[in-house]
């Protein structure tokens, strides 16, 4: 008899439906953030706070109800094969239910109102470049990070237990060799492109293209690639993000910068990456662990893996670029091959998101260290700014000339996200070796974006990733899809390559 | 010693705590009803119907815990003084409560289920002119009222009942006489415009005027007026409403018809009433009914006061056309007289929303007689079709094209609404015997009208209405504010009057 046909344990569908039942009053939670980023008018922003800290509460009371403890205790009991996908949903739920009854409810309920009240203050300071009226929301999201990470590792509060709310099985200890090795080997290669007397025509970015123009140009992009529009919006927001209320319902955000379209276009593509990877979970196991995308760095692997390695590239460009001179009448005598350089230039720059892939990573470099200290108390954050510039300085070489193009940029600690940014760099260092394993099954996979048909990849990063939610834990996924521990040299030798090819003395 | 100095007995204050903490749950609900209505993708209905069904049964539970029903009977014998706001408070939470133990929980989670299903298919059936998707869920909600109604007044069922939802002491036998004047009154009035010799040129308000123009019209024009977007937004919708979530974030909606600007503009100043009167409810207040417009025939009043009786002057023109003309060019070269006439234009037609206010009352008749029809059983939703378009005949003497234009033109019933548009009518009486009354004292209004000085008109309505909340029953709120009980001359006198103004022989 196969196991897969045995009818399911009593106790196992009681968990899934108690289980679910929490994951729609979260997903309730999911909503009053996506509004409060994107609609919420400012004289709302005390309200919210209690909605916000009303629901995480209440969430958390039902999370952590002993009768969900009793229910996954019962479930591991009742013999689900080790190996089905129902025993790692069981084991991924105990993993939650251990981490969240170390919470105590009035913690949850501070976080919450606090977070919210600091995005409502981070979005007037970054819009002010007003760093000291955001300093007191800074001191106080990371003094909860620390009470935090004390109240889930017994008083120890490390950055491993930060880390691990982002990246299951993360420690700094592993993470520390693989960002040295990009400390050490991006510098040179930035200094190579720079050295290059070539130089992209960036003016081709700053052409009149008016914002409903970039808005239609994305959708259509977009959904040229696979995201379901009948399930899912695009909006506008102080950061860019992708969020999925329930199933049916993913909304992607992106940032309009007025001077250069570069920046919207490609934070929509990213969060679009996010958005596939949510479309893609399995809408059986929705609600449960298996509903959810694996990590934040297999997740960014996915906004990245289309952000860069598919949509800076020659062959997605020949068919997107007539498309994109339709939609922006100005660049109508534009040459693709100019186009190509100036969105692949390499080049020190301030703001995080509009990075390129070369100097990109030494922005987490400068993120993860700063946040650490912060977080270990050898930084208070009031002195964030000048430390910020300081270390930018010596990481990317530049003087940064305000705090809302320094360490106001990113939206990530007024909502308490401490420990997130590295799983940016793993998600770089995940989708270059997830695009070697693709492209070595995908043979033809220029030939078939060139003629704009997106579908084979998808369907490969659906069928090896997606489809597989939390099942697997990061690592694991990452091995079983590329056949290789994490490693940076398959993104090295993306980023070289490149380099050569836009700046090598042979062009 | 004075009363209102007194501390407040400390029962009355642990009311307020555990009402406020009922209603911030509401208000997550108003969220995801709003967000339902101008954000959500079609594919995220169901789970949407689910998140609301949540939301509400847990509200219902909280509104009906036994706990509140003693905080209530406590703060009833705490010598509260009769006349003051907290003893009206005290009444109105007990009517509430009354009310609402008497609705069991799974009857309000199968509304909320079944209304957030039905307004999506509602939407999609309305696109698509397609009746039959839709009979199913009319069917089912006005067996749900029935059961609602039946569950509230013991078996009775009556549509009193649902009238009592939305107005405080209304009954179907006060409403009919009222509702019988305008019926005997109205369509001699329309036609004598209709059999005028003057028309007005219809062709000024189908010019080009892009939607985001339009918006930002709306914007200034609302702003100017005294709507505060600090606290506010203007969105886009299937059908125009206004929703406040909460202190600080009351959000309006309006609908773009592309061909016709004036449906979007007077809707979204429609909206804008409701929008005063919740910007203008007293802040200590807030989620208790104090903070709570008074009744549906009173906040129709405010958006009816503003859009018919100001927003069609001349007066109010004569500040705003200019504006209107920097906004849209087309009109550069358009009279003010011309354009009054076409705004004022008395004609018979298919859409409530659109119609002028001579015959909007009958649109209103129409729909009261439906529903109470469809209520009782008399007839069966799925016969709608047929029955709207011959009673439109008989009292608007036009054909329906389309079910589009005709029966499924209101969301009212897709929502659970029955009992609802009678309220239009009250507010229509209610509205003009407030603007009698207020320009007793206010005497220069044209006068301000005309410089964009709104501030006192306003600042009456604040003073005598708005601060309120639900303090005074609507009935005795109309009395106290107009010094007369409620009447349908008012409303007629200022019909004549517009009728002869535009069409009279004089001109």
């Amino acid at each position: 008899m196969n196991a897969a046909h045995a009818p399911l344990p009593a106790a196992y569908a009681v968990l899934i439906a108690a289980w679910k039942r929490v994951s729609l009053l979260g997903a309730v939670g999911k909503l009053l953030g996506w509004d409060q980023e994107v609609n919420l008018p400012p004289a709302g922003a005390p309200h919210r706070a209690e909605q916000q800290t009303l629901i995480a509460g209440l969430a958390h009371e039902w999370r952590t109800d002993p009768k969900i403890g009793d229910l996954i205790a019962a479930a591991e009991r009742c013999g689900l094969p080790p190996d089905s996908a129902e025993a790692a949903c069981v084991r991924e739920m105990r993993r939650d239910y251990d981490r969240a009854v170390k919470v105590p409810r009035p913690l949850v309920e501070e976080m919450a109102r606090t977070h919210s009240l600091a995005v409502a203050a981070w979005q007037e300071a970054r819009k002010k470049n007003n760093f000291p009226a955001f300093a007191p929301w800074l001191e106080k999201n990371f003094s909860l990070a620390r009470r935090y990470a004390e109240a889930l590792d017994d008083g120890a509060g490390s950055y491993d237990t930060l880390l691990n709310d982002y990246e299951q099985g993360l420690t700094a200890a592993a993470l520390d060799p693989l960002l040295g090795r990009l400390r050490e080997a991006l510098p040179p290669l930035a200094r190579e492109a720079m050295r290059s007397r070539r130089s992209p025509n960036q003016d081709l970015l700053n052409v009149p293209f008016p914002k409903e123009a970039q808005a239609a140009f994305a959708r259509d992009l977009t959904s040229a690639i696979g995201f379901d529009f009948t399930g899912g919006r695009l909006d506008e927001s102080a950061h860019p993000f992708c969020s999925t209320i329930g199933p049916g319902d993913t909304r992607l955000t992106t940032r309009y910068s007025g001077r250069n379209f570069k920046e919207a276009l490609y934070s929509t593509i990213h969060e679009m990456g996010h958005g596939l990877y949510e479309q893609g979970l399995p809408p059986e196991h929705r609600g449960t662990p298996l509903g959810e995308g694996c990590s934040s760095g297999v997740h960014e692997s996915q906004s990245l893996f289309w952000e860069n390695l598919i949509a800076h590239s020659p062959a997605f460009w020949a068919f997107f670029f007539p498309r994109l001179q339709a939609a922006c009448p100005a660049l109508a005598s534009a040459r693709l091959d100019d186009f190509l350089f100036a969105v692949n230039k390499v080049e020190p720059s301030f703001i995080r998101i509009q990075a390129d892939e070369v100097t990109y990573n030494l922005h987490i470099l400068l993120r993860t260290g700063l946040e650490r200290d912060m977080f270990s108390g050898r930084l208070p954050p009031r002195d964030l700014p000048g430390e910020w510039n300081r270390r930018f300085h010596d990481l990317v070489g530049l003087d940064v000339p305000d705090d809302a193009q320094g360490c106001l940029q990113d939206i990530h600690w007024s909502v308490g996200a401490v420990g997130y940014f590295p799983t940016y760099s793993l998600g770089h260092l995940n989708a270059a070796q997830i695009e070697t394993a693709l492209r070595a099954e995908v043979r033809d996979l220029d030939r078939l974006l060139a003629r704009g048909d997106f579908s084979p990849a998808l369907a490969w990063l659906r069928r090896n990733i997606h489809q597989h939610g939390r099942r697997y834990e990061p690592a694991d996924l990452v091995r079983r899809v590329t056949g290789q521990p994490l490693s940076p040299e398959p993104l090295l030798a993306h980023l070289r390559e490149k380099v050569r090819f836009y700046y090598g003395a042979g062009r």
